[in-house]
């Protein structure tokens, strides 16, 4: 067996250290307390992928399961954010806590264009019984959706009822944001053309409740049926058949049915005999994303092969090896890093 | 150190073992030659995440380099496929060996949709000089851009000149899709509202070429205007200014300033200084892709810890563990699964 190129390895299981400064302290409290600021400051540590975040979120971590989440997913321009603030307004309603998290996988860039869609949301954002934030990834593939999880967590603990996860865009990012949370809507209009639905087609399957909003549109009927068509022509392995709602958010109709559909999805869950293999299945999902990020954080960031990634990628641009066989090589040395340790 | 609970492992740098059976020489002979059948049953291994994809791959590898490959991005709706017909249409009048991929990351549901695009694109899936294909993820995470870097290798080895990727929906998957390709074409079209302002602003970095496609439309040269301010606010490391051409791609107008705007780029990258980097950065990300890949199947595959996500799953479902912790384990039992073998 090859000597290990990668040395200079800790033990590879990490301690837990009782790191507890008096700032960590104050810090947790706060979430705890459920203070805007204190959670502000622990999501941003978890976007700038502070290493001691999960210190953090190891110890909120037996605060959380109450938080019902609900994931809002839509081709741009349904009004995502609008059922949001409305379905906000309506839990605030109830006198319920409510926390919304605005994710944008694209780019930094957009975060002007998530700014504008907040200050068209100023009623929640005036509202201080309602925490709104967004997130963007920092170029971290894939570290979307382990982030989003993570701030759920957070929110969770600081003892939120109810947290609306809004996604911009319709990619497999999204997607795996919306299935993070406990139950997904998806937001059709009506008579949008072809290539919505192919859009249609692909969060198709992850909607717990459909939502036909500015369905005071032309089309919304046909709309409705074509969903029904579509939505008949599959099964899904739990049971639940999705709920299906109109709503015009701008004006505030259809948000009681609304949130009523999704109320029914809730006790669906909660009587479900699937309900601990569902459990099992986010979890899983996250912890292979959580471990995805992890490896990738390890790979780049020299904690482990430092500059190994480059080196090998040299190789490949100068075609003195093959991806194929380079990717094995970092596999293979990746592991064997512990060796060293 | 506790004893690893992944056994049964075999060397973890795998030997290249020489299993040239026939079938295996004639489809490798069959995709050197380039014949579309070889092609498309090398492609369907790739996709279906054949074990042994990866050692015709290897040999493929020394025939490629010489493909140049164009992305082509935007939003739902702006003739992605028609543009992408068209400049098909022109590279083959200048007698090129034509390639076309179309990048689906949503999911199974969508090869209607995609079927349909393909049919719309009538004029080139009846030429035989070009070769078509669609692909879509089979639900493995960050499989796509892997999958699609090898499909590239695989034309790239049968001898095509050009390979058009062009991808369905503005997610972070497309982004990286498009990455892989030398020359990156983003498409917008007059007059869309504020969403696609926030679509624009992610796939603003990663345009090499813009494309006003519809520029017969109204507010042609309103949105020119904003994306020219939009750019100006921006600038590439690389010293290249992004090229600007309007298009009727349904009228095949502005095809040939298309083509030109991409040939400008193309001889950029070729005298760049940068070339070297570039390549390397490319070969970074696709090395990390793959990885990624290859550790989320090692992980769930059972080859290395059969059971042990689902296990951590069930514990953190639970509540007799948190995520955190878990996947510490999870990445600690991977790499001392090599102790093992």
């Amino acid at each position: 067996m090859p000597r290990p190129a990668c040395e200079g390895l800790g033990a590879i299981v990490p301690e837990f250290k009782n790191l507890r400064s008096p700032e960590h302290e104050v810090l947790l409290e706060g979430v705890r307390r459920g203070q805007f600021r204190a959670i502000a400051r622990l999501i941003t540590l978890i976007e700038n992928g502070a290493t001691d975040s999960a210190d953090f979120l190891r110890e909120l971590f037996p605060l959380t399961g109450r938080c019902f989440t609900i994931g809002v997913t839509g081709a741009p321009g349904v009004g995502k954010s609008t059922l949001v603030d409305g379905l906000a307004g309506h839990y605030r309603q109830l006198g319920l806590k409510v926390g919304i998290i605005a994710v944008d996988p694209t780019s930094p860039f957009t975060g002007g264009a998530i700014l504008g869609d907040r200050i068209r949301m100023r009623s929640r954002s005036l509202d201080p019984g309602t925490f709104i934030r967004s997130m963007a990834t920092r170029g971290h593939l894939g570290g979307l959706s382990r982030a989003t999880g993570e701030v759920l967590d957070v929110l969770d603990a600081a003892g939120f009822d109810i947290v609306l996860v809004e996604t911009v865009g319709v990619g497999q990012d999204e997607v795996e944001v919306a299935r993070a949370a406990h139950a997904t809507l998806v937001l059709l209009v009506p008579g949008m053309g072809d290539d919505v639905q192919a859009l249609k087609a692909g969060i198709m399957e992850i909607g717990d409740v459909f939502v036909i909003n500015k369905a005071d549109r032309e089309g919304a009927a046909r709309t409705e049926a074509e969903l029904r068509a579509l939505l008949s022509m599959s099964r899904r392995s739990d049971g639940w058949r999705p709920g299906m709602v109109r709503t015009v958010a701008s004006e505030g109709a259809g948000l009681q049915e609304c949130a009523r559909a999704i109320e029914e999805y809730r006790s669906f869950l909660e009587s479900s005999p699937q309900r601990s293999d569902r459990a099992q299945q986010v979890q899983r999902d996250r912890l292979l994303e959580m471990a995805r990020a992890r490896i990738t954080e390890d790979l780049l960031g020299g904690a482990v092969c430092a500059g190994l990634v480059e080196a090998l990628a040299a190789k490949v641009a100068a075609r003195e090896t093959d991806p194929y066989s380079a990717v094995e090589e970092l596999i293979a040395r990746y592991r064997l890093g512990a060796v060293g340790g």
